[in-house]
């Protein structure tokens, strides 16, 4: 169950990882995550951080994107009463219980994951500094599961910026 | 009623597209939207898609933003069930029948609108893979008109990466 | 209590600021912003815009992010009357008064600033042109503080691009 990593450099002169101090560079990741079903919430911070220092780039900006419309990422502190209180209040955003023409529609019963999705959004961008995101102390970058089976999701990153 | 859209190249070492393979670059891009009014909901991905081809960039990132306090942009599945229910859902979440202190002093009864565009947000950012965003299958990127009268948006695009 | 800016210019092959006309640079920026606490919405576009200023960047991308987990970012147009109105939203969307989790277990009384910032997002991230962000006549860049007491925040602004 554990989240897999996967880098692609696209150097801007070179293919070769690491960067050339000063130059610039694209770098392309990706996190296997599988997910448990609805409103599970993973902290991915430590994960994203191992594909930064894959990337060798050092300043620059990082992006990191869920292709798929019911999940969506954010940050947090990733604490189980946060977690607890989070779904909660997604719950109360766009509740499960009430009727959704995509439900009436497709018959697959997550009208209200789309709905959720859309709101919160599908992407997060950071300054990268000296190497590393520059978060808070307790803010983590989490991915939020709003399906409502399990997935596996494949987040992808992309950082732009210089070795 | 169509779409219209516009490109300008500033290469970082030419003006001229595309982009010589492996050189940065940096593309400005709009997109021109007549939309129908409150809660008119747009797929704009194929016009984004255009402009992508239209800069020459391959690989790096892509950002899409709004100028305007009430519009905003998200990614959802676009199909005519999770529309209805978006707009309800951000019909729920700001209401446009309770009383409102911009409606009170402004007159122009769109207080609600610069609430939902406030908290859905003016821009979405991609990475860009070999000349296209990596979407979901079911995953479209859409303006949301959130004013109460139809206007002209100019949505403008960049796009910074190498060719 | 007035805000206060830092810069530092990461120039891909140069330390010296401005950016060489054309030349690819990455700039780091700091916005120290006093909050008054919950609530306190505050117009950062003019200090937003001294730092573009400072960077010599003309063109590009710009990312501003608040460290920690309990303040946001967006854009809104900045009047007393929809300050006032987004206040009344962000407290309808995840009530104070109902029970947290978090407040439950760390005593702090912040639950709901924690999931009102996981909702509204941590970052946002702008087009840059000819200098400056094409914002719409009534839009403005927006910090809020999102935590209960009186909190001195860092917001970190980094500009991608070329001077």
């Amino acid at each position: 169950m554990g989240m897999r990593r996967t880098s692609v450099r696209i150097g801007l002169t070179s293919q070769e990882p690491p960067a050339a101090a000063g130059a610039p560079a694209i770098f392309s990741g990706e996190l296997d995550i599988p997910t448990k079903g609805e409103l599970d919430i993973q902290d991915i911070t430590s994960e994203l951080s191992s594909l930064i220092d894959d990337s060798g780039i050092l300043n620059g900006i990082v992006t990191i994107f869920v292709p798929g419309a019911t999940g969506a990422l954010t940050t947090m502190e990733f604490e189980p009463g946060v977690v607890e209180d989070l779904r909660a209040a997604i719950q109360r955003m766009a509740p499960s219980e009430i009727e959704y023409e995509h439900h009436i529609k497709w018959k697959d019963g997550n009208g209200h994951s789309h709905v959720r999705a859309a709101l919160i959004g599908p992407s997060v961008t950071f300054p990268l500094r000296e190497g590393r995101i520059p978060f808070g102390t307790w803010q983590q970058v989490v991915f939020i599961e709003l399906d409502v089976r399990p997935r596996k999701r494949k987040l992808l990153v992309q950082i732009i910026g210089t070795g």
